[in-house]
């Protein structure tokens, strides 16, 4: 809580896995209801962190051009198909797989979340700005009422955070100066790259984003222009 | 009205320019405006038309590749510019300019417009699909809370309308079929591109978008998927 309103912003971008959306609990959700469903055992938890833990290593491939640009539901599924056979679930269906990777579009925001995100809308343009593919955050908007007024996404710029295009390519389609643009995250590294390309910065702590024994990310580790608890405050420091 | 239901439509992406916005009336009001607080006289219906004539040639030299990708604030202003000192103004400053040129940004929805997206977004992703720029549509649908779930542009394919990369930008950014995305809009030839790349199609004419001595696009000249009075009856036609 450093400062009260930051007049010269005209949007808010905010990255999602994590920073709006509660992705372990969701993807644990989903993947304990498929295996009731199909009567499959196997540790989903444990499924759901080697998932995530594959996430930022996919996204390095297409970031050292070892594959061309590839959207995230690509990459949720390749990381998936290597993962299953680990934790002893084969022979699933196209559908089946299909399903399981759009479990990504299915996961439920912070409960702070909407209703920040609809006061903050009253006065700012709010967007995403995530390496989540156009099709996974409309689609997860949709379902859990997240009142974006636009889709940032690395699709958009082909390139992943924390890639400068990526944060670039927000002031550059609203014809804004970077300062008028804040990434909302809670993880400082997404910050400080986004400071690096003169954005403005707001920290918001998810302190069980990894789970129960999280140790990153606790604490906004850097000067940000904003550090707030959650959406709600958020919404209060920015004058809503 | 020609079918009442087309199931496997998961998005409408809509025309702006006339389609879902009154552009003449609004531009008339805002130089009718303009002109009353710098007491200039000219005549502002005529330059309103005009301004508008200036917008496929302005488009056509990047489409033919004349100039290099431009955005459509930036091809409204040089139209103006050229245009400012036939109709006997002179002598604005760049504020002035600025302010005239986003007036494209300030355009009032037809009457149904808003209350059709709202019934149709309860089931549909509801886009644009718009030549004009990522930052005018943002601000015009904040401004006349026209309720988007995605910003689609020709500035995100860099392509202007009728291009094929145009239309097919939508079904691709949204990972469906052609066939699950409409296009909806008061304009035959809009629609007939978007046909062509497989896209469905939904016409609602817009009789007096270009004043009261409209004579093209009374109706709709061709097959269209659903043809609709306004937007609620499209909002009906589709289920919603």
């Amino acid at each position: 809580m450093t400062k009260t309103k930051i007049p010269a912003v005209s949007a808010l971008v905010f990255d999602v896995f994590g920073t709006v959306v509660d992705w372990r609990s969701s993807i644990i959700r989903e993947l304990e209801a498929f295996g009731r469903e199909r009567r499959l055992k196997a540790d989903w938890t444990a499924l759901a962190d080697a998932w995530r833990a594959g996430y930022q290593p996919s996204m390095d491939r297409v970031r050292k051009g070892e594959i061309g640009w590839t959207v995230l539901d690509e990459l949720h599924r390749q990381t998936l198909e290597a993962l299953l056979p680990k934790f002893g679930v084969s022979g699933l269906s196209e559908a089946e797989i299909r399903h399981l990777v759009h479990a990504w579009h299915r996961l439920d925001p912070w409960p702070d979340a909407v209703a920040g995100l609809a006061r903050l809308k009253r006065r700012y343009i709010v967007g995403t700005l995530s390496n989540g593919n156009v099709a996974l955050l409309l689609n997860m908007a949709k379902r859990a009422g997240l009142p974006w007024d636009m889709i940032f996404s690395a699709e958009l710029a082909r390139r992943y955070k924390p890639a400068p295009e990526t944060y670039r390519s927000v002031p550059d389609l609203l014809r804004v100066e970077p300062g008028q643009v804040m990434l909302v995250a809670a993880h400082n590294n997404d910050l400080v790259a986004a400071r690096r390309e003169s954005l403005r910065t707001g920290f918001v702590a998810r302190p069980t984003e990894y789970g129960p024994r999280q140790t990153r990310d606790l604490k906004a580790e850097h000067e940000f222009d904003v550090v707030a608890r959650d959406f709600i405050e958020l919404a209060e420091l920015m004058g809503t």
